[in-house]
């Protein structure tokens, strides 16, 4: 459990502003700074803003429509949704860190466009040390990976499987380029032989393993100059000839055996994957979902069939998407799973792909297993800082390991770290992988790419310019609330027991005439369930009152509901593992509506990351019982 | 020319600092603002941090850790690149408006996101207002159009694309979902004829104008219910089948005459572009480049030649994108051509595609066209305003107009705007084009679309989270510098002012023993020119010499350089048309370098966007222009 004082009490300006002293105290430090280093550049030029105009009637009356503009937005703004409140428990929102919203003005104030590392010398560097901290917190090794700052998670998920895109076809274009400059290569299959990579056939090429695909650029830098492969290889690649003609120039290659690749992942993931992967041209059509089990987890056993399944049709496998923390239910399990699987499929079937955890919301749940010396501790350590008997499990413990054998990682700082928008960041194992999606040729040197002229952060994969205000929120807060378990895992921890509390609370509440239906035990802090009442003949009538509790719980001008929850509609098939016990619970009620299941489940959602919900002693807990309660019996169907 | 007191003055912090009372007052009063709300919310609540808590020894040194923390920062940020002083002329960033930041600040501390505007009531509202204000002032019709904010121009630039890929293969979907169908339906040609949807051939599809294009859309509606059009639609669109699975579906419908489309830019666009279509699956190769003019305009005959040469290939253009105010020079002329040539390409080829301007850097150019009552400014008026004479031209006012007739442009409030980052923008001119990249069906009534459950802005079209603090940051800047003549014009007119002046100082500079040339006259306020010495024999020499010159007026530690400015390397052959009278202006010598232009020219480009350059009455202009002799006279070759 906590020690008393809890630092948390600290950390942020707190639900009645409590520490405003605090936050005040350091803006106006960063403004006096500020100031000074204004005037203290280049003192003896002349200002072109002369006292009188300060003084004159025109500027005193802009600078009172100024003011009067200005309160106009601050009532505005008086409307805005109270995330800061143990009451909001919506969206994965909550109050962000001093130490962020001070840095974040600061750095504002001088306005560094991170995009390039020239013109923002301090912030890109602090964004550098970011992308290593939250690198090491995975367990990354931080020589060979890289970890930027992105506008948030959907242009980090982006960039992941922009680059897997590529790399999947990187093996062709090697082959192709080895061909033109009449050499030849040895690649390493998945089964651990070696190759001529001359002597593959079109399915080989397409299941080397992500490291053994990187690996082909350095042998052929060793068979020929530098800039004479790199031309060879993007003559051959897909960011050149796009996916039109790389179609054309595949079947002239191999015939029509080339088929499409498709990217695999669990029923769970986010609603934007399906923007992610149309924008970048693969299609939603070739997004495998891979079943759930009844706690919104991945099932292996699937996933193995599928696998089995794509290799029978002779499918390429371009990604598998998995996710730390889903936003529906937090559920954290499915990246070892998949590690697993995948190490089977390369031995068993010869069959690999890279693999992307979109820890978007559940990555900053590693600074839990990390000691403050910065080593991994061991799970009865983890048990006991967290205070919740056996939880988490030696299984979840693991699970989170496994990010460091993940090829890619996306992490929002501003979720989990309790920082500003915008903060995504995208972490890659191997920082070669990279390349794959740039458009510039690395820099060389006697054929080899020089390092330290290829910035290893602020480099643009998409964005032309990203705030290097957001880099220092980061950094400041990842200085005063570290990623251990001393630091921002006490936060996760403390969201954790408020979710466990919450969840055996609803297990215990009388809710009389009505029914809940809880998920299983969270595995983070998002807690889900459905209100039943027997009246209710069919699927149609559940979902219309879980809506209705929803929309009374939900903000509205005034923000009049005492408490603000969220609801997901759980689709079938997706969610189907998860659906079925549900209803099943339900008995032949439940089986009347599973028939109907094609129009979704609605269930409720609650998302307990306040950094003060424990705090309230169960008082809050219980008290949006109760407004659920409340708002149930208000129905009227 | 401006007049007296000039507003300017009162909307910048300034490079003295001088309005830090006006910021200091508003930073305050938000944060009195803020930390009243929070505990105007449920007073009645319990506070989970209490006062003896703050006043223990350990809390006591955790706020002395942050505090020494957060003086490190500052001590860090001193280090920062004085953007803010009319002395730093490189990028384009500059000073931001005092309202912007201490709008982004004030709603920073609610930290709403405005992906999903059901939890950011208030800025997602300012979005939408300020999305209208930006159409509103590049004339786009409201009623029609839709805008929207976006981490940045390289974003709005992919969603601009993403949705011309889309619309491209927009009519083979609505022919194959009419088949589907058991219907048919008429489609407008280029020609304005009218014809059946399937009677089309594989290019007269691929040629439909974007307008006719979206109607299809409605003209299916009203052939069948609304989700089953979508449904049939959603069947063979690109979105559904991704790239790869339509070039084989296009191969089984019209055998191999379907070529794959291109992506027709100038060559003068930004490199970020490469990175948006290689993103989006078209490649690079399909980045067909128009030669440009010595103004670095594109140039309109060699466009047309081009479109003549991939009609006679049967090639489809996908789009045609454009600069207004290019990157490197801020030209601003292309579009209108574009317009121009595109309309006679659809009336004598039957040719058509999408425009998109990429207005990032120029947009704002725009507000010096409106009167404050809104209305365009005659161009005579707009003249007299700038105080430059016959300049702006009619030939440039009507291509600021031409914004009107692109099918999207994308804007940045973070550059002429000047406002923090993040604040890119998209506007497309229909807002029914937006519904090409999403990948969840508009709501339906009656088969109609219900446009007002259809949020019109804060609708993701890519990013799942933005900062709500950029949109009120914009939105406040827009209330107090409006998008007209005596607001964000004169900011505009200010800084081209500067720039002439800076042209014309250069011509008039004594720099021997080196000679300066120059490029033509500034379309907005970026001024290119080099400076050559008769000793340098080769181009490689000549480049070392400019490049020196940028080297030592470049952001150094300790930001030692007297004056900042920037450089850009113009490659052969996409700046042919600018690179060849530069050099034939050196005779001889020039002919020589040209030789070796495959290595690229090193032009040095001063960026004049700061809002204080025109005040210093050349002082700085004056500096600027030694500042760079005495940097070539120190070269050493």
């Amino acid at each position: 459990m906590a020690t008393t004082p809890n630092p948390i009490h600290s950390w942020f300006l707190g639900p009645k502003a409590e520490n405003d002293l605090l936050l005040k105290e350091l803006i106006d430090f960063a403004f006096e700074a500020h100031v000074d280093w204004r005037r203290s550049y280049h003192p003896e030029d002349a200002s072109p803003i002369s006292a009188s105009t300060q003084r004159s009637v025109a500027a005193i009356s802009q600078r009172a429509d100024l003011r009067r503009e200005f309160n106009a937005l601050l009532q505005r703004l008086r409307e805005s949704v109270p995330y800061f409140h143990p009451r909001y428990n919506a969206e994965m929102v909550s109050d962000t860190a001093v130490a962020a919203q001070a840095a974040y003005f600061a750095a504002m104030l001088h306005n560094p466009n991170n995009a390039c590392s020239d013109v923002a010398p301090v912030t890109a560097a602090l964004e550098m040390e970011v992308g290593q901290q939250l690198a090491t917190m995975i367990g990354y090794d931080t020589a060979r990976s890289w970890g930027h700052l992105t506008a948030g998670g959907t242009i980090a998920n982006l960039e992941s499987v922009w680059i897997a895109r590529n790399l999947l076809y990187h093996p062709v274009a090697a082959m192709l380029a080895t061909r033109a400059l009449g050499v030849d290569i040895s690649v390493e299959l998945p089964d651990n032989s070696t190759a001529p990579l001359s002597s593959l056939d079109s399915w080989q090429l397409l299941n080397i393993r992500p490291a053994a695909s990187l690996e082909l650029w350095e042998k052929l830098w060793q068979s020929a100059s530098g800039p004479v492969v790199e031309s060879a290889l993007r003559a051959y690649s897909l960011q050149s000839f796009g996916y039109q003609d790389y179609g054309r120039h595949l079947f002239r290659e191999f015939g029509d055996q080339v088929r499409t690749a498709v990217v695999m992942a669990p029923g769970t993931i986010h609603c934007s994957w399906k923007r992610v992967v149309s924008s970048l041209g693969i299609g939603t059509n070739q997004l495998v979902m891979i079943p759930v089990t009844a706690e919104c987890r991945l099932d292996p056993d699937a996933l193995w069939q599928q696998i089995v399944t794509l290799r029978g049709k002779r499918i390429p496998i371009m990604a598998c998407i998995t996710t730390c923390g889903t936003s529906g239910q937090g559920a954290i399990y499915d990246l070892r799973r998949v590690v697993e699987v995948r190490a089977r499929a390369e031995s068993e079937l010869g069959v690999s792909f890279h693999i992307h955890s979109d820890a978007t919301y559940g990555g900053y749940a590693a600074s839990l297993t990390r000691a403050p010396d910065g080593t991994r501790q061991s799970p009865p350590t983890v048990r006991e800082q967290c205070g919740l008997g056996l939880w988490p499990s030696d299984d979840w413990i693991t699970s989170v390991f496994a990010l460091a054998s993940a090829d890619s990682v996306s992490i929002d700082p501003h979720k989990l770290g309790y920082v500003p928008y915008p903060a995504g960041a995208l972490l890659l194992k191997d920082r070669r992988a990279r390349e794959l999606a740039s458009t510039r040729p690395p820099y060389y040197r006697d054929g080899e790419p020089i390092e330290g002229e290829h910035p290893l952060t602020a480099d643009p994969i998409l964005e032309g310019s990203k705030p290097g205000a957001a880099a220092a929120a980061v950094w400041m807060s990842h200085r005063t609330i570290p990623l251990h378990s001393a630091g921002n895992g006490r936060l996760v921890s403390s969201t954790m027991r408020a979710a466990r509390k919450l969840h055996a609370l609803l297990g215990s509440s009388d809710f009389e005439p009505f029914k809940v239906v809880r998920f299983p035990e969270p595995d983070l802090n998002i807690v889900c369930f459905l209100i039943h009442h027997r009246s209710l003949l069919n699927l149609t009538a559940l979902n219309q009152l879980n809506e209705h509790i929803y929309r009374e719980l939900s903000p509205s001008p005034g923000m009049s509901a005492p408490y603000m929850i969220s609801r997901i509609r759980l689709t079938s098939p997706n969610y189907d593992g998860a659906i079925d016990p549900l209803l099943a619970s339900l008995g032949e009620e439940g089986r009347a509506y599973k028939r109907h299941i094609a129009e979704g489940l609605t269930v409720l959602r609650v998302t307990l990351m306040n950094p003060f919900s424990e705090d309230a002693e169960g008082e809050h807990l219980a008290g949006l019982i109760e407004a659920v309660r409340t708002a149930a019996m208000n129905f009227v169907p």
